[in-house]
């Protein structure tokens, strides 16, 4: 996602901070991710954002109306974006939409792609080992193909056209994931559709920072500093991490 | 733990407090660790226990030492009880220890082991995603068959004659594990090692409860309420579980 807004928007300032400290949200109970995704976000409003990107599934499917409610800012999250790019992707309006627990068990995807298309099928499935099985770097392997098959061999008997890769860890597994699908599945990743979509609010509210000062600052913070971060963090971002700032939340 | 606990001194009023809001632990840094460790112990001081379990491989691992430091009470871990009994168990010195990333790290198994047999050849293997696994149900599963595998065939080379679980998720999946290993490996469990233990500190020092109003009272708290909580409960207890209070802490 910041890799994605920093091709898109390569002059603006990003500040990034990830909740080392109380990840994984995709388990937790609405009201927690609604709390913490709070508290996150008033540490980037103190310091003087101009717009919230809700850069993780599970906090966009269930803390978005908190946000907003809470913040005078301009808040978008991903479901939105991913949902968009499904139903322009899908020729037979039948959709399916992975993720954690807590995004499939929030409805978020379903209401958002039948807003858009309110004749469009969405079949949802929750794949809870993807994100471990991410982090611990099995990422071209015979366990997470067996994992896959696993999970995504009842979405296949659905006959869906388009798969959302509803939690941004996903990408990470993106080929092993499509080689369990049909070769023509469309596969959607929220990433570069919420980009555009931050371009576009940033456009049309007049924020867009003008060029010519390439490229913008980067500062990332995290919640906790276990041994790694840096290695995980280069592996998120294409771009190399110099310094990961620990702040306590 | 809170089983073996429960067998081991029906008598006793339990309270259990689990941090289901920041798990798993194992992925974070010490710092991190203790600091979650002193506000969870400080809700249990605050209600009145008599002594402190630390029921988690990795809060033993890496707070044990603040815990003691900040409060009078007694307090134990897993990783001495567990120590004990592989180097009780174990023949020809050569003692495996599987965790959490966190706990590896730490070293706390290798300082326990060594204290107790200076000669004892001790190997280590985080296992970050036997967490995961038995959180999905995955229990008697070729996935974690495979995962077992990948994770403790090199252990298997180093002839090592037990291995102990260094983690109180770890005895779910205890079968799949054993299932990888020679046949006559002592597999360690610290659960009932640490409840025997607890049990001779309580009458040690004068605070064990006199029988008679059995059984004793079993509060649960947790720090979130996600779905499948008391389903989760029920699979770690074995008596079925009533009520799980939220506390916010």
């Amino acid at each position: 996602m910041l890799k994605e807004i920093r091709r898109s928007l390569p002059g603006e300032d990003l500040l990034y901070l990830g909740d080392t400290a109380r990840v994984p949200y995709g388990s937790r109970s609405p009201a927690t991710v609604e709390r913490y995704s709070l508290n996150m976000a008033r540490f980037l409003v103190e310091r003087g954002v101009k717009m919230l990107v809700v850069a993780c599934n599970t906090a966009s499917a269930v803390a978005l109306t908190a946000l907003r409610e809470t913040y005078e800012l301009p808040v978008i999250g991903v479901i939105r974006p991913g949902a968009e790019q499904a139903v322009a992707a899908s020729r037979n309006h039948r959709i399916g939409v992975i993720g954690t627990r807590a995004t499939i068990l929030s409805g978020a995807y379903e209401r958002a792609i039948r807003a858009l298309n309110g004749s469009a099928h969405v079949v949802v499935k929750p794949c809870p080992l993807f994100v471990p099985l991410a982090e611990e770097g099995w990422v071209d392997d015979a366990v997470t193909r067996l994992v896959a098959e696993r999970y995504l061999s009842p979405l296949t008997e659905l006959d869906i056209d388009t798969l959302v890769l509803g939690c941004t860890h996903y990408p990470i597994l993106k080929k092993v994931i499509a080689s369990v699908l049909s070769p023509d599945m469309s596969i959607v990743d929220s990433a570069e559709a919420t980009a555009a979509a931050v371009k576009q609010i940033l456009a049309s509210s007049g924020l867009l920072k003008s060029m010519g000062e390439l490229p913008g600052e980067l500062e990332i913070f995290v919640t906790d500093a276990p041994e790694g971060t840096v290695r995980v963090a280069s592996r998120f971002f294409s771009e190399p991490i110099a310094q990961v700032r620990y702040i306590d939340l």
